[in-house]
């Protein structure tokens, strides 16, 4: 299914991702949907580890997000296992969908020895195709467990993706280290009311559960809340964070505003903006990647829909395409946000750089040939500045290409 | 410029479109951006006539709309000439545009020997390019007025149109017949949030300006405001309407809510949503028209917000580019929309009237080479029930082809 080309923008390898104390898992070919491929990930995760998750805001989210969120509650944010198919996101399936996930999450239990409020599921892939779970049931008899393979691990829950998604961070706690890896997939239905796609960080810190919540939560406004392919929202998407606590040697940690959890908390924010950056890289189609930024807004929420807005428009992402610095439609876009005042006259635009707009119009200094010059590389960077406020807030997007459609027209045939 | 072939929903032929007492307009080749083709349109009004206006929303308006908002507030709603330039929109273009839109405005009030005021101008095109009005107002002194030969005038404002917009009706007010004439031209940005595109629409009723108004919102609502191609609104968006009170013969008009009026606006929206519909079967790339109603919303702002949010999905659009009845696509928009409830499980969707979604997943009757055989057509008919409340409506889009990106990316270049 995925013989599409590999992303321009994906990054030149696979990261040197650090394998996490209290993390096993197996990879398989169950066949559900694919064949010949990879499709399925079971993690196994230590006694004592715990989860925090955010889910799609989606109001017809799948099965798999529904049975998440209800053993996120009940269990406290105990976590031992997550399993992943890819392929078929169970999503729009009805009671049986529903039950499915019961029968994947009930197996898992009886062979990790847990409860299934200890299992977290996820699924991508087609929405509304019925989920027959017994090729999945029949594949965990032959799992086998590491606690390395993380390019594997990634390849396995890719879709339309077209590289695995993966980054590591070391970090210290109280000068005791800790590892954090994560992975993640897109990658069109990118934009993040609330969680976004797959994406799953494991650390072996020791953290509780309300710790990690508050920390993943932080983080992903700055990360996953901050970008967009397409503007369309999951039934599937899930951020899941988990913490194990093996040979972890720090003193406990009560409150995520523990000042030991600094440079944790920056790395974790790094961690994530990478994935998400990846994420966006392998957004469909992409040809560019592209940083928004608009700063002097009234406030931040204002920032963030200015730049969004620019981020989102069909006209701006194809102008970007065609490799043309097509200011009037970055302006417009800003002009039609819903969160700007009247007088336009004092906004600065620049593109890569290059100051393109002051007072209500191009700047007689400007010259389109060097904003152009920028326009045609792999890395766009559009600013806007508005001159009304302290509010400040980037979006990371890619450009709107015919492949694009090609692959969305064509995506279930 | 425009070498595009006519869209494949274009209408078999211009409509016969009626002579309007009191109107006559020239066209003419200025030569502003386009060569070898019509690119100004200048209709004259006889003295009496009142004009209503809706202007786009955006922040950053063009030099015309902000000339036209100042005319119409000054004037009273009087207006004897309206100029419409095709190539360059004369938008962000500073205080230079905006005085290049005055030096228009009051060569045409000299020949005509009017106020200022008693002008409305418009433009559409590239965005940002300087407008130099030497050429326009050079071609003022060649124009040549009649009444007639509507579809030139409707050909002069198209930018990356394919075909010309018009539409023309007979009313009668208090018996007495009247006629309503309208010519629009679409075709990206293309989304509503307060005027949209260009549109013109003249009669020979004799009615007030503050009449008028009332009935071209309410008709606005039903039509314009209801079709989207791609979510972006125009910085030089205007719909104007024209009543020249010549050859009237009711008697005097002083109330929208005159039931004297009741054929006149049924026509009126009749002859709006004509356009509309045409401006979306001229989307850029359009190759299937939608149209996507909601029903059973909590109110009708909720099912407009709904059927909007499908409407614009990328996912959904590319879908229909692909003749795939991709209803979980449809219910995944829905289901981002902020705009339904938890159950989903009450929702009934429809694709071309075949029963598709209903208790949460698909009907245990549905057979998809039904719903693909009406896909695979050119009108497409998406219904989703909610089953929470009354509200109801419909918008109009069309489907996003890799003509739409190829448009796009290229259309300064």
């Amino acid at each position: 299914m995925n013989d599409a080309p590999i992303s321009p923008l994906a990054p030149s390898r696979f990261p040197n991702a650090l394998p996490v104390p209290g993390v096993e898992f197996a990879v398989a070919a169950s066949g559900l949907r694919y064949r010949g491929r990879d499709d399925l990930l079971v993690c196994r995760f230590c006694e004592g580890a715990e989860a925090a998750q955010l889910l799609t805001r989606s109001k017809t989210p799948g099965a798999p997000v529904l049975f998440s969120r209800a053993a996120q509650a009940a269990s406290g944010g105990r976590i031992r296992a997550l399993m992943v198919n890819a392929g078929n996101a169970n999503a729009l399936t009805g009671p049986a969908g529903e039950a499915a996930a019961d029968s994947l999450a009930e197996a898992l239990a009886a062979r990790i020895s847990c409860s299934t409020d200890e299992i977290r599921l996820a699924a991508t892939g087609v929405i509304g195709m019925p989920f027959d779970p017994a090729p999945v049931l029949a594949t965990l008899n032959r799992l086998e467990y590491a606690s390395g393979g993380w390019p594997r691990a990634a390849r396995a829950i890719m879709t339309t993706d077209t590289f695995p998604t993966g980054a590591s961070e070391l970090a210290k706690i109280d000068g005791e280290p800790v590892v954090i890896t994560g992975i993640a997939k897109g990658s069109g239905m990118i934009r993040p009311d609330m969680a976004t796609m797959l994406a799953f960080v494991f650390t072996n810190a020791r953290l509780p559960a309300d710790v990690l919540d508050t920390l993943l939560r932080s983080a992903a406004d700055r990360s996953f809340h901050a970008i967009t392919v397409d503007g369309d929202t999951s039934t599937s998407d899930m951020l899941l964070m988990v913490a194990t606590g093996e040979a972890a040697r720090h003193a406990p940690i009560e409150r995520a505003d523990d000042p030991r959890l600094d440079e944790f908390r920056m790395r974790l924010e790094r961690l994530m903006i990478d994935l998400a950056q990846q994420v966006v890289r392998d957004g469909e189609g992409a040809q560019k990647f592209v940083a928004v930024t608009v700063t002097g807004a009234r406030d931040e929420a204002a920032a963030r829909r200015v730049a969004f807005t620019i981020a989102e428009s069909p006209l701006v992402k194809t102008a970007i395409a065609g490799g043309d610095p097509n200011w009037g439609r970055i302006m417009a876009a800003a002009g039609r946000s819903g969160a700007v005042g009247d007088d336009f006259a004092r906004w600065r635009l620049s593109i890569g750089g290059v100051p393109v707009v002051e007072g209500g119009g191009p700047r007689p200094d400007y010259r389109e040939e060097e904003a152009a010059r920028h326009m045609a590389g792999r890395e766009i960077a559009i600013r806007l500045d508005l001159g009304e406020g302290a509010g400040e807030a980037t979006v990371w997007t890619c450009d709107l290409t015919k492949r694009y459609i090609e692959i969305n027209a064509d995506y279930r045939s």
